[in-house]
């Protein structure tokens, strides 16, 4: 080999916005998603993996709020190609019904799961490659396919461990926008305006109802002092538009006035009914098993909101037909028994309503967590998707009807650590110490025991001369248990065997009583050793 | 949204050597991931996820038989850094062990799986993106942790299915051949020379025994003409680099001897112990159960080669120290039980002997196939790995032994598919065919009661119209079963029931008697669809 000059030693980095993962953060994240794909499975969908490398020309250019070709994405040039890192499941799931379409069978019914990448500024909690978990069936028009995904969903949290009552399921349709737009005069030419309105009511979740108000006519001052310049909008259109953007509230406030009205009348139990309505949909019951038990009132809510954008839409061909399309989804649902707490026909649900065509929906955790400053907030959104019929059509020409959802797989796994569901104590091995470096066979021989027995475990391989470090090492691995043999254990035909959880407890509270009598480290017969570490195994639960 | 130009539509198609996979091929690999990360983890190994983009600085130059930087990644420049793809998972560990040095446990025994990429010309069954799952111990040089690498990997390739005795671990040692190269006088500052014969040895799978003996001494001519200059070694040092070469026709012929020398004194059971040795390692058992049965006798083998060894490596220091790390191993491997026809040592594992520094294994699998002209040949190699313990030092500066093995996932997938192993056949749900659009409801309820009894089921959600549209659709889906219900059906509170797998057969053998009174659609009650399709499921299977 060629000798070579002396270099500075690279930087050992991760690069700005990637991540490394280890044990129980790997471990679980794979439990989940073959959990979630065993739901997918059994709903028909079947596994397609792309590569991470696309071409740009079949990626295009659909990332959300950008303008530069190739901006948002890892991208390089390669033999005149130019070839770029997938940052979505949704554009090569374009390209396979595209390229296979002759082959595939349609409707097609898919699901994907692995990381992508998006070439943004990372910031605290944003990185550069995240997993994603989508199912999308391509090749259905029928409402039928996005109630499907509807059901899907909730079936997913619910076997991944979010307990019903702790989400919903959000469903609005971009149609019924549409023709709110439409009897605002807003469905002309205008595209200008149009953008402007799409974009406030894109930012209610940040500026409240207040804010998005005022976007839509004159403009708005944010704290900063900067002004946006609103769409300029007359009033009956902004109340047009915020009947939308703000119909949880007008349909909340709707029910409040009917149970007065009610009570007024001595029709207690339909004041009730009303009452158990509003409240099912506002948080009123902050205990999840309230909000399984009234959940049975959220179909009058659904029918309530169906209603309300009934009259909203007014007689736009194009919003009848999406508020008919979430009437059915509604019923299709219903008779699936999935319309209780899980379902909320719900125009909150805005984001991204500018890129799906038809049905839109979000699924979103609804208990309360602590942020970092012990706050408490609500956990939000952990997948959405929605109707989208333009993305083969970039490849052949023609429309493909599309529907599917993403799961955001970290945020997901965060609200599970969040409610305790994720078992994310490392799970240690059983340590055998070597305490005579000859009798290394032996102890080799120990841990294939224990392994056969289905009991991790694992040899000290480092330097044994300093025994302290092998006891540090096994608290360094969560190690349950130690094993201990030297010439005399091995002499007399035994082992010592230590219970570092137990020992790790007895240290912190050595004052106390009760662990007076409770040892913890036993000597056994070496043939009972897999007992002994099984009995303690169990005891540590 | 601005109008665009009109332009040519983009391509679908996969980038030039990317792949697509579609169903059992995914699930296929993800269950053996599973599998081999539960092996794994049993052996107290623990997950690592780093991202697929490493800096060039980072991964620097590793890639064997590669002159230019960054030759055979796939990088580019992202705000004066450059980054790149990883190529395999033992770069980025030796980043990780470098980068989290003061909080890893150490010894650090860690498992990692993914794809990984490389830049090279594409080609036949020659793919850029391909999976790797590897299990590496940092931070111990005790040839223990090689040791239980080799048991690991047994135990990996019996729990994904290849069977004790259609494969073998095979263990040699890279200071052995240093020790050869000594006592050959090739141990001096000619690196020149040096070079030559090593890339000579690692050719012997392509060229032969006799094809080395050429480049080690004067030359050879390949079949086009090319001649090859070679090392140009006097005889003595030929014959004694290929005694390491070819040690394994040198133990063969040896243990002939013997056998037929001890026949002569009438030995006749030392006679067959000493054949059945020879046998063990050539092959001559063609099935499995004598293989398994004759394994015994294959650790007269490994003594004999160690002995070989011995021999060969003369006085060199590092040569004796090698034999006695293969020794050992060998005695750690046996009392563990694995030194039957699970073990090998054998010189004849020469890949990447340039890379690793010290013990070299190798996984095997001892079975036939056929290859695409029908012609039987060896599977070959689906792991392989080593001792290297420069890795860490290049961010260092410390030495940090290492050991570690990487599971050629793919290769071993094709391997258990050679075999029958696989389970490849799709697994298609039950379709519920759509009769009446009206009904979809109904049919949606059926396909939940289905999955919720565990069976794979989806709806219907083309158009409906053409009924034979809908049973193509399950043939594509390879749908073990279709449910019909229209109108009479729903009527009369029936459902009828299609096997579509019994209704193929028949189609296929419509002459046969035996299938005359066998009917291929049932009528049932509705209530007791479930047990219906389960009864022709389960008959199936």
């Amino acid at each position: 080999m060629a000798k070579i000059k002396k270099q500075p030693r690279p930087k050992a980095q991760t690069p700005k916005g990637f991540q490394d993962y280890f044990g129980a953060d790997v471990t679980a994240r794979a439990e989940m998603l073959n959990t979630i794909a065993g739901v997918y499975h059994r709903y028909g969908f079947d596994a397609l993996e792309t590569s991470a490398v696309e071409t740009v020309e079949a990626l295009g250019k659909f990332l959300p709020d950008v303008d530069r070709p190739n901006e948002g994405v890892f991208a390089w040039e390669e033999d005149n190609d130019w070839l770029a890192l997938r940052y979505d499941l949704t554009a090569p799931l374009a390209r396979v019904a595209a390229q296979y379409r002759n082959d595939l069978p349609f409707p097609y019914r898919r699901y994907a799961m692995g990381p992508v990448w998006r070439n943004e500024k990372p910031g605290p909690g944003r990185f550069r490659q995240f997993y994603q978990c989508d199912a999308d069936t391509v090749g259905s028009g029928s409402v039928a396919a996005d109630a499907e995904i509807c059901a899907m969903l909730s079936d997913t949290l619910e076997a991944v461990g979010i307990d019903r009552g702790d989400y919903v399921i959000r469903v609005i349709n971009r149609k019924v926008l549409n023709g709110v737009l439409e009897v605002a005069g807003l469905a002309g030419d205008d595209e200008h305006t149009r953008g402007i309105v799409l974009r406030a009511i894109d930012k209610v979740d940040r500026l409240g109802a207040e804010g998005v108000r005022l976007l839509l006519g004159e403009g708005r001052e944010d704290q900063s002092g900067d002004y946006t310049k609103g769409a300029g909008l007359n009033q009956p259109q902004i109340e047009k538009i915020m009947g939308f953007v703000d119909a949880h509230s007008e349909v909340t406030n709707k029910l409040a006035r009917e149970a007065s009205n009610a009570e007024e009348e001595g029709d207690d139990a339909r004041a009730d009914q009303l009452t158990y309505a509003r409240y099912s949909m506002d948080g009123a019951f902050t205990n999840r098993e309230d909000r399984v038990r009234f959940g049975k009132y959220r179909s009058i809510w659904n029918r309530r909101v169906l209603d309300h954008l009934r009259q909203l839409v007014g007689d736009s061909d194009v919003g009848f037909q999406g508020v008919e399309e979430l009437a059915q989804i509604f019923e299709l649902l219903d008779r699936g028994g999935y319309s209780d707490v899980r379902l909320a026909i719900d125009p909150s649900v805005v984001r991204g309503l500018g890129y799906y065509t038809g049905p839109v929906y979000e699924a979103e955790l609804t208990f309360e967590i602590k942020d970092d400053k012990g706050r408490p907030r609500n956990f939000g959104s952990v997948a959405g998707g929605g109707r989208y019929d333009d993305l083969v059509k970039r490849f052949t020409g023609q429309e493909v009807p599309a529907t599917g959802v993403s799961i955001g797989v970290d945020r997901l796994l965060a609200a599970l650590r969040a409610k305790g569901r994720l078992d994310t104590t490392a799970q240690g091995p059983v340590v055998v110490t070597v305490m005579d470096r000859d009798r290394m066979s032996d102890y080799q021989t120990m841990v294939a025991e224990l392994r056969n027995a289905g009991i991790r475990a694992e040899v000290y391989l480092g330097n044994p001369k300093n025994f302290g470090n092998q006891l540090k090492y096994a608290d360094k691995r969560a190690s349950p248990v130690a094993i201990i043999a030297g010439s005399d254990e091995f002499d007399k035909g035994i082992v010592q065997i230590k219970d570092l959880i137990l020992g790790a407890e007895i240290a912190k509270n050595a004052t106390l009583e009760e662990w007076k009598d409770r040892p913890s480290q036993y000597e056994v017969p070496r043939d009972q050793m897999i007992a002994k570490v099984r009995e303690i195994l169990d005891g540590q639960g």
